[in-house]
């Protein structure tokens, strides 16, 4: 196997589509929400492509006794009434440092490939505690999509997150803008500490306002639902153990998905 | 030398061989294995090909003084009444994710100029505790070969081995199905903790199965009763500490080979 | 990308200029010293090339929602009655043995496409204690070279800095020499638990005298306050510490920038 | 630069020379053994090659100011009455499995450019105790060279070491083996705690034999001394430690060059 080789599965007329990148990250914002809008707008999507990379993790995952070797897909979504998609997804991003420069590199080819010139890489930026208004945090490649961005809700902070982003969201970004994308980074504030499936919702929800397209929430919210009865057995724990033992409470989760 | 070099040693005229691998790993299950099969059919194996990469570790292993680089061998079979064999063999893994994806590419190169389009993976699946009853749990690149293999004696279970799979294994697997092969992985079931020469006969058993080999396990038997003494030493000393001591026993064993 | 591209932001005729290196390392000396640098001869300076390379970390800063791909930076400034400057700064150094030849070899190719035959890496030489006197310690590419140094008041000390220079500074000594480039390595002693702006105005100071330029230090000595308050406060926590406990003082600070 | 680079320092005509090589490693044995036979034959000696690669760490070392980069150098030496020598010393190992493969396979490019078909790659191997007698141990990369060996007074012991050869001295070795050198590893024993320049002596005395030049081994015997006194004084102090706490003694020497 060469160090990249990007299997065209099938081949999808998009017109003028919008990159939406989603892989594993904090509190697994960014993989819950593309996992979502895969689900919901299913009968538009089609796989196109898989990039498969010595930068992934040397291994195959088994369902049902099947291997699938470690690679990214990319799902075209014709969006009715809305803008066309290219879904990025995958179950791990690159091992090391140079590996990010290399995959970041092959997904925006093949959203080149396709025509888009614009994109959205999604992830979770951690607060350090249990949050109950979301927002969702804003990073672009030019000043002139700030204003769009906040009419759809996002927020920016000056000098936040402050240490910069790393890994694909950022050079999606960062190579983005090197090569004319449009690119943001779309950041639901989730607490560091669990899956946050409720962050999720509210940076596709930023999406919806911003692309066209409109989702069902009811399985996302069962997957919140059970986050919370997760948060309500700990936090009763340790309200337990603070009785028994008079200890601080309720920051010191672990991480659980 | 070369990142990657391809001694043939020998050529051999094979019909329609499968490769077999058993390179070091969990329980040393897949090694033990591939070293008993080559010890029996003896007579009817020739070494073929060595392959050296800078992948391995840079080290040479010494036996009677005398140095050998370390490398991956590969032994043709010509077994009479079955299949006939290409048998993978080292001391060694590759020691980066990369050298994974490169040594395992080069395995199925070889494969290949053999003439093969079949392999098994051979190795162990760690379970945590001692085992009485040996299953072999299964993995293969396409769901047509479960059947076959469930014939054999094969299990498969939903989603195990859960962190999938990793390695030399893993990728022939994947890379393996992708360049057309059918590809399986038979993993004898293990503590985790000790050299498993029992788990090793276990695989070989369905091997036998499936390639119309026949061996004798007199060798691998012994090595297996030498591994009891040693374990029920182990236990009769926990027992001992545990009199004297109330302490839990039996879970919390090295790793002795 | 390119594992590295360099791009041309903008073309500036120099006369013989010098190559001033200042990445951050040891109390932040060099970089300080640069940044103040490029502060102060603002109206002289241009921005000229900006470096990427995979051997930075796969990272955007972020300021004010504006992202930023990790680069290095060199700016061209025309020094009245001075010798001219490409003045070398970014936020990070290389993040592997490799990278570190191959970064250093970029920034030599860009001072050679300008003209220049001179550097001088600036940094810090840790001292393990607070320092009152600020010494420049000098390391040379040619013996030739120290006379002048000294002149300006650098000291050279028999097999100081004892473990070599390691990194971009110790690399543009090195490689720099190899390729005929006369180079310095300017070294501010510091405790090497702060960032330490007077150490950075002691470097400052001997390169004016050098290259004869002049600087204003007003901002950078308020960041030597701003500094000494902290060590103040650091100090007189740790009397009342010692007072309480009766604790050794004084040399177990913390980084603190 | 590129990833290596090999600087023609001087050219001069050997008759079938012999590499013998002396690399950082246990018990400093191999340098100081190769540093002492350079300084004894400094005559005779003559700087032919530099060698610079990434894979050696991004240094330079500085004496009396003046920068150094890290580099292995390889002295030829016409021995009177005896066989011609390539000398390799430096201060580093490659800093990466494939860097000791990147290097191991430059340095036989120098010995074949000159002319060399037989190499002595020079090292210490630990036996966890203060040594009285040291034996000097051999490995072959071909069994017809150990009897010539046997008779300088080389031991050759079943399986060992038993962890092998790593790093250059294995693969000159190995790689010298599939390039048609003779090649022995001669390895002093050393207790693995303490610079050892008993033991480069032994070793030094074994190849004296081999190859016809003789040394005078004052200045090796006064380093000797040196570490006796260290090791004195160390076992005293212990002493006195073990009668005011009855400690266990001397086995756990620290490291001390």
């Amino acid at each position: 196997m060469d160090e990249l080789e990007i299997d065209a599965v099938a081949e999808v007329e998009l017109d003028d589509p919008v990159l939406v990148e989603g892989l594993p990250g904090v509190g697994h914002v960014g993989s819950l929400a593309v996992e979502h809008l895969l689900e919901e707008l299913e009968g538009e999507s089609t796989l196109v492509r898989r990039i498969y990379s010595h930068e992934f993790p040397p291994k195959v995952s088994i369902e049902d006794g099947v291997a699938d070797l470690t690679c990214a897909e990319i799902h075209a979504v014709s969006v009715p009434d809305g803008r066309d998609l290219l879904v990025l997804t995958g179950d791990h991003q690159a091992q090391t440092n140079e590996g990010h420069y290399v995959l970041a590199s092959a997904f925006l080819d093949v959203a080149e490939e396709f025509g888009a010139s614009e994109l959205y890489a999604l992830g979770g930026v951690p607060t350090g505690e249990l949050i109950d208004e979301y927002a969702v945090v804003g990073a672009v490649s030019d000043e002139s999509l700030v204003e769009t961005l906040e009419d759809a809700g996002v927020e920016f902070r000056e000098d936040e997150p402050a240490g910069g982003i790393v890994g694909v969201s950022g050079l999606l970004l960062g190579l983005g803008e090197r090569r004319g994308f449009e690119a943001a980074c779309l950041m639901g504030e989730t607490s560091g500490y669990l899956v946050d499936p409720k962050s999720a919702r509210a940076v596709l929800e930023v999406l919806e306002a911003l692309l066209g397209f409109e989702l069902d929430y009811e399985s996302l919210d069962e997957r919140a639902d059970e986050m919370e009865d997760v948060i309500g057995k700990i936090q009763e724990m340790e309200q337990q153990q603070q009785q028994q033992m008079d200890v601080p409470t309720d920051d010191d989760l672990r991480y659980i998905g």
